[in-house]
């Protein structure tokens, strides 16, 4: 998607758009007065004070006409510039345009913009004419408070977009639409995978049965593999002592990201934001001898953080989430080996999930920030230079981005392109220097002295929440076959007739450990199969008298009309190969 | 074991003992002051101020052995008398004894007890003559600040015990042996299950890599056969906005035992103490007909409460531990099948763990108490009544506790004998008519009516932190193998001739999903061999050249000396016979 607002050519379209909006308004409602009218990334908006009116979207089409019908005219729009008082003469009976005018700094040339008799406060830049203003589509209107204040007044806001063509445009309403059907907020709503609500909290998720499946079913997919690879799962708390997060520096550099502190006693403990400083304890919890390393700590762990409510957004972000984390302490001569071998597990993960489309980031510190990036020169310059041996060792194509890296060290996400367009990251893998340092870390050598290790942070799903949000925009909520929280309905055509096979067929799957549901209600055939479509249930099975009598099976593919007869086993054989296969 | 200090015969016995450990104590250190020398359920102390003197455990025996000396003289123990002035003068020396009669109430009667040229100040009452202390022990030695308060002067503190006969004292000195064997604390830290640390915070374990295991199989365990039952489970988040407390009731009845809020917004926030009112409101979430009861909503949820720091015990008693939780929502005609149904799984479990010792208690209200317990009489008498009656439907043995119940509603405890012969509440069954009341839940019944449900709360390994601490002391450590973190582990004779074949033999088990190890370090065969028993791996394969040839291996049973020969593949098919019986 364009990002209008930084578009040479559409952000002046969208910006003269915003005026032909308030001018038509304006014709339609005379009291009207307006706010600000800005261009923002998709399109632009206008808030707008109707006195006691309130806008829906049905009543946008005709804003619209009337919007069209004024650009026909094709006026001219001329700018001109005014001194602050001839400005504050010229809106003396508007509060908005006058507080905006009060509001401007002493040396800022203040301009209007004229279309006809219609003339707006506006800094520009626009078009020349309202002639160019073919190609636009309000979107939607909603309440906005004036100056976002819940205790001003409610004003409506419309937004809209332009475009310099027809195609553009439709192209910009298509995926509008697609965003809508991909949205993970309805999807995880409509499909039983969680839920809020006001009273437990902003941003805590709540996992229904399906999501708890999907969470479960991948919790055990990347333990497993972690377990596999030498990682040793642990499970430490989800609060510590603030003196730990002194100790470890984000007591100084995160603070503002955690929740308030809790006095306990003498002492005060807070939620944490990330594992790192419980991982740090448990390490120097024994004495570990150069022959130990590298160890692995891994932890599917719970962390909080005070994210602005206005930020939240559904599962993606919220103020409690679950991290697939893991820190590494190794030996320098270990760090390129680690390296690849966590590069490793994140193509071969990616490869189970089907994502395809990624790049690899360097994200180096601000050389300048010295007030960010604590620690000494030298040892973020080696730290940095090994990881880009290492990504060139094993020739994977990234590009560097400075300033982007964490406070404690360099790191590399990997970028995932969603189906929408947008870079996702999901992974990530970060050195440090320095919370060894801080926590006073070291291995025996071979000749007895005691050294500092390394740690690599890493993350392969990141957060949970969010990877669960993405894997519902990527598959539209049409889950791969091993992820689906019901992967198999059994329905019996007629609940009297066909009931008893159709249980025997529904126990046999369970047995099986296939996540399936019979749906045996006596309601009519098609709004069963409506539901399980909507549903999205992976495999539908349909059983009539001919199924009961030659005992078999028939089953349709979610989304597909095609039927397929087939044995019991041939099927559950099918279903066993296709979630091992983890098949889309 | 006996509660001495409830004890008629061995309360004074003991209370005698203190007064000759002081006496003996004055002896040997004649600057001795003396504070307060209770008798406790196992025992007696005596808190002595030494001065500047610390003592140690191996001071013991030779303040025992002067005790010794004393009784034998057969001195009378006579009580004394006196005035508050009389009591002031004789002790005008002693500030700890003028601290203790200054706080005295004015209508107390002050006595003395007198034997020889030995007079303390005491309640009594005591035996006649220090004749009758023959079998006695003193334990241990520790610090102990003077009013608890760690502002004042530390004081040492003697433990001992005492008897009237010599056999009832070596059972209790034996007791404690085994009990120190069985000390969860120890054996957690010997196999590597968890962890403390001060700076991550009082009361937080952390798992190790071998807890993660045990705890990931129990929840694994509890969680499938939950699931095959009609339990719903899901994830909620683990702290709540302060009004959802509010609604519950818990901010009124538990604030107490809760972390301190933490202020977000205009919001305020908590760690939960308990999981209800996120089920309650996940209930709430949507609409339900009397077709979709019972609602069993169940949850392996983490959750914290505020424990005074003197009151943790390792994993046993935390600040932070994880409850397998379950709330079953269904109609009043459905309760006493749910009931049946829990009591059945908590059997079926105890069988699958061994657990054979245990007997179920019925906690009513106490109904004098109405601050405690709130809702109406009438509710009260008809859900303790549906327990008792569901209780003798089932035929199950039963007490009943008044007093004991929760304050939403009456409870069946399970409480479980230890090895070491304590009764332990394991499992709890709870019904509850308070909280559908309180978040007004409903159904809507047959006739369209709306209906509010009861709630039952239950949990069948209750606190898995606790639950584990009780596996480590019932099993000395000694975990089945379908719990044992490491099962196996592959010992070659010489790490250099037979390495191939340990590796192969190692590397098969692995793939067939024993947890297993290879310990082929460089080290002497009975040195490997005595780690292996020490960490109380259940199976030990001593692999040399005969095994290598034969293609066979050896194997040896944690605790036995016998070495059986088999193939390997009889070997796997033992161990997963094994692991799928859950053998002890």
């Amino acid at each position: 998607m364009i990002n209008i607002k930084e578009d040479k050519r559409l952000m002046p379209l969208n910006h003269s758009c915003a005026h032909l909006l308030a001018e038509a308004v304006k014709k339609i409602y005379p009291n009207a007065k307006f706010w600000v009218g800005p261009v923002i990334e998709d399109g632009f908006y206008y808030d707008i004070d109707l006195g006691d009116n309130t806008l829906t979207d049905d009543d946008l089409p005709k804003i619209e006409k009337e919007m069209k019908k004024i650009a026909k005219g094709g006026k001219k729009i001329i700018r001109h510039e005014l001194t602050r008082e001839e400005a504050l003469d010229l809106f003396k009976d508007d509060p908005y345009k006058i507080d905006l005018i009060n509001n401007m700094a002493s040396d800022e040339v203040i301009s209007c913009y004229t279309q006809g008799d219609f003339t707006d406060l506006c800094r520009g830049p626009h078009v020349d004419s309202t002639k160019e203003l073919k190609h636009f589509k309000l979107l939607k209107v909603s309440g906005a408070y004036f100056k976002g204040d819940s205790k001003n007044k409610m004003l409506q806001r419309i937004y809209g977009v332009c475009y310099d063509n027809e195609e553009d445009l439709n192209k910009h309403l298509a995926l509008l639409e697609e965003a809508k059907l991909r949205d993970h907020r309805k999807l995880g709503k409509d499909l039983g995978i969680f839920m809020f609500a006001d009273l437990v909290g902003k941003g805590l998720p709540m996992w229904l049965p399906n999501g708890f499946i999907l969470r479960r079913t991948l919790v055990d997919y990347i333990t497993d593999k972690e377990i596999k690879l030498g990682y040793k799962h642990v499970m430490t708390p989800s609060l510590g002592n603030v003196e730990l997060y002194k100790t470890s520096g984000h007591w100084d550099h995160y603070k503002e990201d955690m929740f308030p502190e809790m006095k306990l006693d003498d002492e005060s403990y807070v939620l944490r934001p990330m594992n790192c400083p419980h991982h740090m304890m448990m390490f120097k919890n024994k004495l570990h001898s150069y022959r130990d390393l590298p160890v692995r700590i891994a932890e599917v762990a719970n962390d909080f953080r005070y994210e602005a409510s206005g930020a939240l957004c559904g599962i993606e972000r919220t103020r409690a989430f679950t991290q697939n984390d893991s820190h590494i302490f190794c030996t320098n001569e270990q760090i390129k080996d680690e390296f690849k071998g966590v590069i490793e597990l994140i193509l071969d993960v990616y490869k189970d999930f089907g994502f395809k489309d990624y790049s690899f980031r360097l994200s180096l510190r601000d050389k300048n920030d010295k007030e960010k990036y604590f620690g000494n020169d030298e040892l973020w310059e080696k730290s940095e230079q090994e990881l880009r041996e290492v990504l060139e060792e094993f020739g994977a194509p990234y590009y560097e981005a400075e300033g982007e890296a964490a406070f404690y060290g360099p790191k590399l996400d990997v970028q995932v392109k969603s189906a929408l367009g947008h870079d996702v990251t999901l992974s990530t893998i970060q050195l440090d220097y320095q919370l060894p340092e801080r926590f006073e870390l070291t291995y025996i050598d071979k000749d007895g002295s005691k050294v500092r290790p390394v740690v690599i942070h890493r993350a392969i799903l990141g957060s949970l929440d969010r990877f669960i949000a993405f894997l519902l925009e990527e598959t539209k909520g049409n889950l791969p076959l091993w992820l689906s929280p019901v992967g198999v309905i059994v329905i019996p055509v007629s609940s009297e007739y066909q009931n008893d096979y159709a249980t025997y067929v529904y126990e046999q799957l369970k047995e099986n450990g296939i996540r399936v549901e019979l749906d045996n209600r006596n309601e009519k055939l098609g709004y069963r199969l409506r539901e399980a479509q909507t549903r999205k249930i992976n495999y539908i099975l349909i059983l009539g008298d001919k199924e009961k009598t030659d005992n078999t099976i028939s089953y349709r593919h979610h989304g597909e009309q095609e039927t397929t007869t087939v044995s019991l086993e041939e099927f559950i054989k099918l279903i066993k190969e296709e979630i091992i296969a983890k098949k889309r």
